[in-house]
């Protein structure tokens, strides 16, 4: 136990190895990696980040340099409950959301980091140690590719040990969305785990025409088919639909996911911890989800998502995603039999190459 | 119609008159103010703002500086709806809340503004004109002072004309309340506007348990007596607790407001023009609660949001709350037997004193 001593905000610009494209986002050229960096008075450290498709960091790490110091310097590094509602109500105004969970995020994964460091633990076993291996998927951006490349893609997703896989739909005609849905059961086989996201790109009723037409493919799940504005509209959908229905990337907050599980919204939550609050929330809304009988499962920032669905019995599939993260860190995750594993290194494990990091500065 | 030109961005820091306090802010010394001036390529000129209660004002601004420009310029200015959800959804991820969505109220303000004095029309009539007079009440932030302080705080807004008040709640013990509310009604007597605001300090029951002893004090509304995230519990305060409530501020979109209204969780919506999305996003909560058959109120920039409310036939109660501003304003609101008048000019009619505030910035 040690008093937090100083915290160092990173901004970057990491280029995506190919453009990106889904139904909402259009083309994604870069990411933007905002790290948090806390030090103690004994001169441990810990790592936290937050990410977005290409905007906003900028108020992420304006929030992180200007705000944070003031309001967490010498406090405990261990009371991370303490930290987390003193930030939350501090910033509540103009909080409450955007940027400013974001900064939350990050510092709550750099708190969490020092606190497994510091006591010789991996963060799995310090948040309750499940299991290890956690299934996991390889997440696809992928609308925009022909179905010959979108099977390559997939061809090599399986030559990296993934065992399921999931595609984007939300193309401007259904037709053609049911087209590579079916391409994809068959060239991968009955059986396969397969999931879609679309984006939030269709109103309810079209979800529901989608999720009717996509019935025959056996989906594990179908991912954001409205805007998460429309908890009532996923209710319907999960409703008529006939098809489990993933969402939570774009919820703030264990508030906005208990909404989606009391109202039976949602049949696989799935925060992020980079943008919901950080492990400190994640972990509530991860036994949330437990205590209704879902299983959880995941979006962005696998490195440390990796231990915390591996300290869950509901944990669903991990999602591998990386937007070229993976150059910059020491020991990118590691695959065995489509199980990803965390890492036995005392906390999240995962060491940035801050040098390269530093070239990317915008 | 001309296209939008430049986009110019002010962060201030405005002292306030005296340090304030409420039940969850605790004191605030300053506030910040993030001005937002649109120009056309006519060179007209357009300004919106927002605020915060002292922090995230950096964020607000990094947003409107870094990532607004390139979203809207060489932008039809009134196409507001179009602008406004081009931004929404360009600034999504890291967005649906927060400095964000402050950073887009600023900016549709000042298309609104624009749009206005382009028409050569005030603001309140190219929304529908209903009546330029609207009621008025005087917000105190007032949770630390005395008793006697409280009544001669009171008696200075009668004396400016004001014919409703609102007053802080939400001290350690309820007995404390309790008895400043019933001072506050013998001191303005029967049937006299009297609110209360509890800044979101209680629990459900809490909430509950004082409403019931405040049920003898006639309060036209409780405002905030929980945290916002929480909307099934205001709807059991509504049914269990016998005084209506009032909830916004801290709600930051048309969706949010829904989930209140539909789940009748809000007998007053109170949204604030500079957080919930701007001029585009208040009138549509407006309009929504006309709809459901509720009054509408408001919260903070009470020289901007008269103009809203006087397009409203469901109007309730203005919020005057200047918070220090009205010295940078050269006209600040005007008030008449308790109404406050929307004023002739076109647009929203402030005119800021742009040098005074260039030595506020931080």
């Amino acid at each position: 136990m040690a008093r937090i001593a100083t915290i160092e905000t990173g901004l970057y610009r990491i280029p995506l190895p190919v453009t990106l494209s889904d139904s909402t986002h259009g083309e994604i050229a870069a990411f933007e990696q905002i790290t948090c960096r806390v030090r103690d008075a004994d001169g441990a450290e810990g790592v936290g980040y937050t990410y977005t498709v290409g905007r906003n960091g900028g108020a992420v790490a304006d929030i992180l340099q200007r705000e944070m110091p003031g309001l967490i310097e010498s406090r405990e590094a261990d009371d991370t409950e303490a930290i987390w509602h003193h930030v939350w109500w501090a910033l509540h105004y103009g909080g409450r959301g955007g940027p400013t969970v974001l900064a939350l995020s990050a510092l709550d994964i750099a708190l969490w980091d020092l606190k497994a460091r510091r006591a010789n633990l991996p963060l799995f076993r310090l948040l309750g140690g499940f299991d290890a291996r956690v299934p996991c998927y390889a997440g696809g951006i992928d609308l925009d590719l022909s179905v010959e490349a979108l099977l390559k893609q997939t061809d090599g997703n399986l030559a990296k040990g993934f065992r399921a896989i999931k595609m984007k739909v939300g193309r401007p005609d259904l037709k053609s969305d049911v087209a590579r849905v079916q391409a994809m059961r068959k060239h991968l086989g009955d059986g396969f785990p397969l999931m879609a996201d679309a984006n939030m790109k269709w109103t309810v009723e079209e979800a529901i025409r989608a999720t009717r037409a996509f019935q025959p493919f056996d989906l594990t799940w179908l991912e954001e088919p409205i805007i998460p504005d429309d908890v009532a509209g996923h209710a319907r959908i999960m409703q008529a639909g006939g098809v489990p229905i993933a969402a939570g990337e774009n919820l703030r907050s264990l508030w906005e996911f208990k909404n989606y599980i009391t109202a039976g919204a949602v049949s696989y939550p799935e925060p992020d911890v980079t943008n919901c609050g950080g492990v400190s929330a994640f972990m509530k809304i991860a036994r949330l989800a437990e205590a209704f009988n879902l299983p959880v499962t995941s979006h962005g920032a696998h490195d440390i998502t990796v231990h915390l669905l591996a300290a869950c019995p509901n944990r669903s599939y991990l999602e591998a995603h990386g937007f070229g993260l993976d150059k910059y860190i020491e020991h990118p995750l590691v695959l065995e039999q489509g199980m990803a594993l965390a890492p036995a290194r005392p906390g999240h494990g995962i060491s940035f190459d801050w040098k390269g990091l530093a070239k990317l500065s915008p």
